[in-house]
This record gives C-alpha cells, sequence and structure tokens, in this order.
C-alpha cells in the first residue's frame, strides 16, 4: 500500500462550450451552489461542502475534463506523488497558489499512467458551510462531490497502480464471464464509501462521470422532475434507479455539452480496512440496476474526453482490452 | 341532508399586521404562490389549485380572519343559501363581482349561527395550474388550502347546523368521557377526504387554524428545517407529528401574528356517503398525536378571532359548554 | 349525465394459473392484506380499505379478468343500471348475496357496449380498517384499489357510453395529431381524484391493468428493492417514474401470469364538477412519462383478456380504430 | 494522536430483565436483525452489518450495559491497549475466543479512566449482509450501530483521554457560557461521520444512549407509527426531529427496561483529519434540536448503569463537574 495520505476525491474542472447554458444546466436546474464567477470559470459546489468548490465550469471550444483532484492531509506526499509520479516517467506539473484555480494552494497535476490528468493538493480556501441552510436549498439539493468514474483501455494495470501506488481500497470489483475471468472494473476509495474513483474497461483515458452525492431518493426523484418541468429531460440518460453495486440510488444526467454527472445516495460504509470487496460477474442482470433495468448503449459508449497536463490537449484514447458492456446491452 | 352543492373549503382571508412580516413567512419560507398584490393585500395560493388564490393576507390593526370560504358547483345555490340563512336570523352581505377580492364572482358572505364569517361563491379566476412546475416548488411546496378548524362554543349546535341544512358528511368525531357522551369535536367535508370544517369545543367562536396540504412527510420536515434555519424555529407550536384522529401527518405553525396554519398530508379518501364516522374520546391519548406526544396548552387556549361580516368589527367569544381539553393537557 | 350513485372503481377478480405462485406475488412480496382463502380463490385488499376485498386472485386455466366492480350509493340504482343496459342490448346477469363473491350482496354484471364485464353493487362485508396498523404494513404498503384501465376499439364511442350514460367524469384525455384531433384516451372519475376507469385505443376490449394506490414514491421505490431481492426483478414492466398525464408517480408490474397491475401515487383531487379537462397530444413525449422515458412496446401490446359475464369465455378481440401507440415508441 | 488501529464504535450488551419482552422492543417492533438466541442472551445485528452481532441483550437482574466495544485493524494493538491501560492503573480483563460472545475473537476488556467499561477486539464471525435483502427488512429499517453516548462526570478529562490517548477526532462540542468557557460535551470519532462515542457532562459513568444508523428520515417516522400502532408510544422520549449538533435527524426511545436508543440518519463524512471542531454553546436553542424543541428533563437526568468489567457489579457514579442542563430545561 502506498503511504500517502489521500483523504478524497475532492474537485474537477469540466470544459463546457457555453458557460451560460451550463449554470442554468447546474446552478437553475440542479441546484448546485454558484461560489464565484469569473470570466470564463464558474466555481460550483455542494450544500455539505467546505471546500470553496468541488466543480470548475471552464469555457472551451470542446467538453471535457481538464483534471480530477484529490486531497492530502499531509502536504508534503505532494512531493512524495511528484516523485512517484517522475519515477514511473509520467509527466507532471506544479501549480503555484491561485494558479488557474482561485483558492487552491500549491498543487501537483500528473498525466498518470493510464492518462488521466490528476491532481493532488492540499490547501483549499474554505466558505461557509450551507449543510444546515435549509432555507438555502434548491434543485436536486447537491450535498457534494463523491466520486469520479473513468474508462480505462486497461483495467488491471490502473488498479495495480491505484492500490498498490496509491494506496486506495477495493469496496467491489466486476469481472467477466471468461475462464479465468478478468478484471472488467474496480471500485476504489480512499474515504469510507464505496468509492472515490472508479476505473471501468471502455475506450480510454476519457471521463465516464463525476459522481454527486445528495441525501436522500427524495433528491434524486426531485431532479427528475425539475429538469423534465424546464425541458430538460433530455438530460435525463439513465435512471433512476437501484445499483446492485453499490447498492446506492443512482442517476445519470448529460449536460449541455455531454459530459455525464451522476446523482447518487445511499450506498454504505467502510471503516475497516480489512473489508472483502465485493464480487459481480460483468453479465449479472442485477449489477448495474439491481431491479433489472438495462443501461442504454450509449452510458458504455459515450464519455468525456480529458486533457494533457502540460498542453491542455485532448489525450488520445485506445481500444479496450476487454469486451465493453454486458451481453444483455444492445 | 341539505340540497346545496357546496364542494370545498376553498379560501380565507387572514388579517396581519404588517404585510411585508407576513410575505416573509408564507412567501419567503413556507413557499407559498404569490399570485398579486395590492396595497393592503397579498393574493397567495398553492401549486396544484386552479383557483386564483386559497390564502389573502389582508393588513389590519390585529390578527383574526375575516371570513372562510366555500365554492358551489350550482351559482343558483347562493341565493338559495341566502334565504337559508336569513330565514334563520342570519346577518348576510352579498358581494359584487371583484368587489373586495379580485378574481371572485358574485359572493354571500353571512355570519352563521355559530357566529362564523362564511362565505359562498361560484366564480373565482383561475391562474396556471402549477403542479407540473416542480422547478417553481418552494419552502414546503404548499399544494392546497384543505380545511378549516374553527372552536365553537356549542358543537353539537353547530354540528347540527353544518350536517342537517348545509349538507357536510361526518368522517371522524371526538366525544367526551362522560355518560352520556357529548360532542365535542366534528371533522365535516363535502370534498372527499377527512374535512372542509372541523368544529371544536373551545372559547369561540374563533378560527383555530387552515390546514393547508403538503404531498408528502417530507414536505412537513423540510418545512421545519427552512423555519429553523431563518431563525423562525418558534414559529413551531406543535408537531410535526402523525394524528390518530384523521391518520394524517401534521405540523401546527403560528404566523407572526399568532394565526395558525396546519400542514397537513396523508390522510384518506371517503368517496362513499354511508361512511360510518370513527368515534374518539377526548382522553384518548392516541387521538391527537398517535404517538402519544401531547399538545401545548396554547393548541387548546389559542386561536384567532373573526369578524363580524356586517361591520367588520371582532365577534364576541364565549366560553364553550364542555371541558376544553384532555385530561392530560398541562 | 346518468343520475346513477356510483361512488367509485371497487374490486376487480382476476384469473392466475397457479394460485400459490400468484400469492407469492401479491402477498409474500407487495405485501397486500390477505383476507380469506378459498380453495380456488384468495381475497385480497388494501391497508387503508374497509371493504372486505378489492382484489380476488381465481384460479383459472389462463389469466385475464372476470369482472371490474363499482359501488353505487344507492341500492335501488342496480335495478336502474340493469335497465339501462337491458334497453342497450347489453347481457345482464343478477348475482345472489354471496354467489360466487363471499362478502358481497346482491350484484349485477353486465356486459358493457365495449364489451367489459363489469359488475354493480352496494353491500359488502367490511373488515377491520387497517390505516393504523403501521405493525402490519409489509411490502409495498398496499392502500387501495385507485382505478381500472382499459384498452377499447372505439374510445370515443366507449367515452359516450361512460360519461352520458353513467355520468363519469372526464379529469384528463388524450387526441392524436390528426385534423381534427379524434379522442386516443380518456380518464374517467367518479371519486374526486384522476381516475376510476381509463379507456384507451388499443386491441379490446381488454384489461390494461388495475391501479393501487400507495401513499408515497417511497413505496414505488421499495416494491422494485423488494422485488429485485426475491428474484422477480422481470416483474417492472416500465417505471418507476412521474406521470405526465395525471401526474402520478407509478411503476407497472406484470404478475406471474402476465396480468398487469400498476402502483399509483401523488395525483391530485377534482372536488369540482366544472373541472376542465386537461387535454394530451398522443405525442407529446411528457405525456406517458413526464421524465421523457419512452414505455417499452409490452406495455402498449399486451393486456389481459376479459370475460364474458353469462359463460365465462374470452371475449373475443377487434382492432382498435386508431393508431395504438405514440410515434416515439418502437 | 494514539498509534491504535480504532475503525469503529461496534457492538454492545445491554443488560434487560425479561429477554421476551426486550425481543417484542428491539426485534418484533424496531425490526433489528435476530441473528442467534442463547438461553439467556439474544444477538441483534443491523441490515448493513457484516458483523455477526452489534448488539447483544443479555438477560439480568437489572438493566444497563456491561460493556461497549470497538474494533482494533490491527490485533497486536490489543496488547499495546491492555499495556496502556494498565499503565494507567485501569483494571483490565482478557477474554479469550469465544468466551462470553459466541462469535467474537480474542478480546481486552478495561475500566477506562472515567469508569466506562470499554472492549477492543479484532476478530468477529461475519454473517450474510443483508443489505440489499429488502424483502427481509422489517420494521424501522435498523442498517448499523452507529454510536455510543456517555454521560461522564468530568468531560474535559474523558475527553483528553479519547483524543490524546486513543487517537480519536472531535467533529463537535458544547461549551458553557462561562468565561472562560469549559467543555460540556464532545463528539468523537474513529470512522469518518460525526460520532463513534459522544462524552456529555452528567451523572456517570453511566451510559446516555446506544445509536442506531438508519437510511433516511422516513424510517425514523415509521419506527414512531409501528410503536404507536402497537400500543408502545410510551417508549418515545424525544423525537423526531433535527440536531442543531451534528445536523442528524433523530428519534430517542427507551426500551422495556429504560435502556436509551437512537435512531439516526443524516448526518456528514469527515475524510479529512484536519476539520476544524463545530462548537456549540449549551444553551444555544438550536443545539439540542435545531428547530427549538426543548427536550424533556429524562434526556438529561435519566441514563444506565455500567458494569464493573472484573466483578460485574455496577460502577458507582458522581456528580458531574458542570451544571448538567442548558438553562431552558425545566
Amino acid at each position: 500500500m502506498g503511504g500517502f495520505s489521500i483523504t478524497r476525491a475532492a474537485h474537477a474542472e469540466l470544459c463546457v462550450t457555453d458557460l451560460e447554458r451550463a449554470r442554468d444546466f447546474y446552478v437553475e436546474a440542479l441546484g448546485f451552489v454558484e461560489v464565484a464567477r469569473e470570466e470564463d470559470r464558474l466555481y460550483l459546489g455542494g450544500l455539505e461542502e467546505r471546500d470553496r468548490y468541488s466543480l470548475i465550469l471552464k469555457k472551451a471550444p470542446s467538453p471535457g475534463v481538464t483534471h480530477l483532484a484529490f486531497r492530502v492531509a499531509d502536504p508534503e506526499d505532494l512531493d512524495r506523488l511528484a516523485a512517484l509520479y517522475e519515477s514511473a516517467g509520467c509527466p507532471v506539473r506544479w501549480l503555484a497558489p491561485e494558479e488557474e484555480e482561485a483558492g487552491q494552494g500549491r498543487a501537483l497535476r500528473v498525466q498518470d499512467p493510464t492518462g488521466l490528468p490528476i491532481e493532488f493538493f492540499h490547501e483549499i480556501a474554505r466558505r461557509e458551510r450551507l449543510l444546515q441552510r435549509f432555507d438555502l436549498y434548491r434543485g436536486a439539493h447537491i450535498m457534494r462531490l463523491d466520486h469520479f468514474n473513468c474508462q480505462v483501455p486497461h483495467v488491471q494495470e490502473a488498479y495495480d497502480w491505484w492500490t498498490g501506488k496509491l494506496g486506495f481500497y477495493c469496496s467491489e470489483y466486476t469481472v467477466t464471464d471468461e475462464d479465468p475471468p478478468r478484471l472488467w472494473a474496480a471500485w476504489l476509495h480512499r474515504k469510507q464509501n464505496v468509492h472515490d474513483i472508479a476505473l471501468m474497461n471502455g475506450i480510454g483515458p476519457r471521463l465516464h462521470h463525476i459522481g454527486f452525492w445528495v441525501a436522500d431518493t427524495q433528491s434524486v426523484l426531485r431532479a427528475c422532475d425539475i429538469l423534465a418541468a424546464r425541458g430538460m429531460g433530455g438530460a435525463i440518460e439513465r435512471g433512476p434507479g437501484r445499483h446492485g453495486l453499490s447498492n446506492a440510488f443512482f442517476l445519470y444526467l448529460r449536460d449541455p455539452d455531454g459530459n455525464r454527472i451522476e446523482l447518487y445516495t445511499n450506498d454504505y460504509i467502510i471503516p475497516d480496512p480489512d473489508w472483502e470487496p465485493i464480487r459481480w460477474s460483468i453479465n449479472d442482470p442485477r449489477r448495474a440496476t439491481f431491479w433489472g433495468h438495462i443501461p442504454p448503449r450509449s452510458w458504455f459508449e459515450e464519455a468525456s474526453r480529458v486533457a494533457h497536463v502540460l498542453t491542455g490537449e485532448w489525450m488520445p484514447v485506445r481500444e479496450p482490452l476487454l469486451v465493453d458492456r454486458p451481453v444483455f446491452v444492445t
């Protein structure tokens, strides 16, 4: 296990082609807290969060994600992480405090071995926690960022890196029906619920979705009702439903640029490090949606590009190693 | 049974001493729809309603209610009702369309035999129904006006009038523990749920509360959270809880002037006219709150004055015939 | 309007090929109250109901419905209804008290002009209302029967009969996109919510589904979770979701024989007889599911046979007059 | 910070005078999972748990708690903890595997410096996780044990031990209104939510309550409804309500022997070790119940005795150092 004090998935920056249209989706419809506005960036957050922001929307020519950020408890781990990635031949870049993101201290951005743009930071500005400002709750009552989910071409390799080098734990995982079975996806965590990052077999590296925690199933249903009332029902890609894997109640939405987010609640806690991961078969009809609903093809096929941490260009993607969907998805 | 086409409790006008402060409570905190504003009146409504308004707040020197309005399906019933009340020696007053209330057609106001100011109308302006404008839902998501509840000194007499003359049905009622038992309160309806008007033994005639329907228990809890977040927790007088009588999930609130409203949901339907009323003893600990919680004294003692339909003066009140509270209320 | 005192949709008898397997679905999984058991019949009901039963499961060689029963408030209306149907040339049959159904008084069964087997009754045995026996709530917490929904080949004709002759009111209806538009479906009621019976264009006469009221959206979600936990996720045909038409939160299930039921909640009340029906276009993507989800083909194609009230044979069915589904259903 | 791998509050053993009556409360009414039955012990657990049990009910002449158990991730920490407590002069006792509790491995019981009977263990037998056996959910749907709350006479001393020696973190705390303020209570955690153990100023050492996690507010309300339906409404001591401190939605119940439990949900996660504890004044009316409801005197006065880990005798109690309740509690 890696000896780094990574605490949680913390924030991400999504590229959107139209900041107003994105704001209408995230703030007006879904109720994200609007923290700050710059000419080309919108800083958003959840009601429960103290971090100044957990989602940055950045105006750009095409959609995708520039980086997925994790917090470390020990600032010296930033240096140790830089050394780790450099020794693996990964591009790294240091960001000075306030550089690019207003409110963040010194930060490290790396292109991890799979090609994902990962950021590590320790310091981040605080804002008033709105958890008990029930009078300010809007939309789906977004509480906090919960996790990232990425499609990668070689899950086993990515799994080995995140668990072996970075010290992530595995809560649940999916294997193929082959003999011997191969790892198709894994849900990894540092904080004590199902995941901070999931790695799924697919064309990649790409961001599949960013997951945001809501307090209850009613919040998920409210999101559907509000989007439909605003004529935005087309944003609903999959759900609402109950996952088999993770047990969470979920909803997948596509923002106006096609970036995918998930509203997620009601999983479970994992306070013990010796948790035995739960194993699922890719073709178990109760895995994806416990009720047996079949996800749409788009859910397996479509995902967001990720940026090169040095050039900002979208990373090239590769075909996945394994069959990329359950047999019952047409 | 009276042959009048009274369909439902429809609206009421509450006097408030400070319109802005009242607006902050009803609109900003609780989420009533603000329909229109006049210099001394605020017209409010629920999300499910087509009637232009169901609650009028009128600026006045002291709090109370000027009238409780019911709709009739047949406009000619207004004349038959006028004849009924006049024959009983009750003061009546006709209002021309738009007189006093913007949006209401010809209306009849009467001081009923108990002294309650009752209004009957047929025509009322419509507004867009917001039931599916989930994006406009605010606060406790007030759906519609459900009922009135009045304290009267002689319940049996009032009961006989509302059922025998006006054709209201009784869903549930409360009797004293005497031998023989006497009627302490009755829940009467025309629409097909528990009540449009309840009559309870107490100093009166006074308005005990106006009940508003919300969709679910979560709406009731949200009202508590929002009021407390705004520093208005003092408005919570009783609840949240489950009624024994009616089975409804409830919350009683006092507006800034002390007028009492109830948020109410989850009772049951009564589509059959031969429903056998449910009988409760005043001292049954599960009657008021099914869970056994004891209501505060204020709930039995405090209520709003009602106006004389001709002079606008507050009606004098009389002591009730019966003991006015369960033995376990201190 | 017909001068009959029809109060509500009350009960129905479904034919099932395996009584134990059906019991497992309705009682063990969904939590219907099991009222009584005969050798070839199971009597079930909801928690809120006083009627002895609202759903009879009868063992038979093939699935379908033998009759859909409505209650009348005035027992003499049974005779007037018999006269009405006979004058229209419809087969009628009188059932003596207790004949076939244990607990029912004198009843009239008719083959209505569309071919639907309709029953009218006044007297029915009572049982203890379990509304406040929260300790006995199981499964999806089925409260009461709410409505029937039938596919008929000529909706306009059926609509004219049910409204013009029987006095049902229309809450909402669907028209085709033709010019002039034609009636594709109508939701009709006697009790004061959206419907007691709906008539939809389709191969018929057939029963599309029986709708049962649950208290809240959580009950609907719980049904999905329980069915899936028991390996019965395949019973979920459509939903959970929010209807555009009716606004109700719904779930459609297929019992082990393929009979369809709906779990339904959160529509709205209609206490005024002059309600203006809400009009929908068949191709409005928000009509069926407000969120835009497209119903499966089976929802439009599959339905239950209905019996001849004299012979017990399944009624022949005819192709519908109009296109039988929205253009976006594949 | 202590270098022990304490992961969470895990289980406790309550003494009850009548095992059947206790079973009726915990299993039949509240829906705890009944894991195993011995002649004088009942082993219960939550739906989400893998540990064989989290609540043991032991038949005894008088009520109280014999021990509060925490899990350690590293079995060698049991020895280090024994050394720590012995060096502080605290009584310690080793339990062999299966000794007293069926399913537990080697365990250490200590009388901590405050006099609380604390147990540490690593190994415990597993059982099937029932999280997705929705068909087996009963009662209030108890998910898992969440925390212990103890009244102690010297909170600051106890706080110093649990944080300084055992490595617990503080999420929130309460101070008196004195100048300078003194620590009145503290909520301490190892797992990543508000607490595993709370220490409150009061007559002690005593167990104030054991908190159990439920999934949502509806579960809390359902507990009230079920208890009242079974004639057990008297078990409801305080709530339901929203806490200011912790933000959790709560309900306090007294079992047939007076032992207090809490149903608790909807607090928040604390994945970062540098969390700044939230500070409350003892007299803040929103602290205990956010809505301002005043807790009953019994909540401050009554608590369960705790046992001596060597003799099994109830520990003597001492008056607390500070005023023991907010000024507004009468």
